[in-house]
């Protein structure tokens, strides 16, 4: 399954709102379970980011975290406003 | 499926190194075709962010942009050297 049908399959569950989206993913795999835990910074500046092109309202981001053994999985998905900034 | 296994799945084809690994998807659903392009600058800007928080030499980018209809999937993916910065 490629990562389009991922998405897609996302879409379909989300109750297809004809809505631009926005869906940011960061997957970290460690070596070793030590080391710093930079993802929810990486997380706020990478909003930051997405912020400088679109126009994201707060409550229209929805941010899960997720570990899975050496993996840790940052999902933030993004629903944008008709009007783009 | 889940993004975990979406993300082992992928571990599996790369020939397993052992190495920090870290993978940044921006997947963009559109209304409508037209609109600004910032995929390309978003990956750009993701990835300084990224250098904010761990040592990333040039050669350890592999940058994919995928369109397929009105989905644009960007991937990064980033191989991290043993020692953080």
């Amino acid at each position: 399954m490629s990562f389009f049908d991922y998405f897609r399959s996302r879409k379909t569950r989300s109750a297809q709102l004809a809505k631009e989206r926005l869906q940011v993913i960061v997957a970290r795999e460690r070596v070793h379970r030590d080391g710093p835990d930079y993802l929810p910074r990486l997380q706020e500046e990478i909003l930051n980011v997405i912020r400088k092109y679109v126009q994201v309202d707060e409550d229209a981001v929805s941010i899960q975290l997720e570990r899975d053994g050496n993996c840790e999985v940052l999902e933030l998905n993004v629903t944008l406003p008709e009007q783009r900034v």
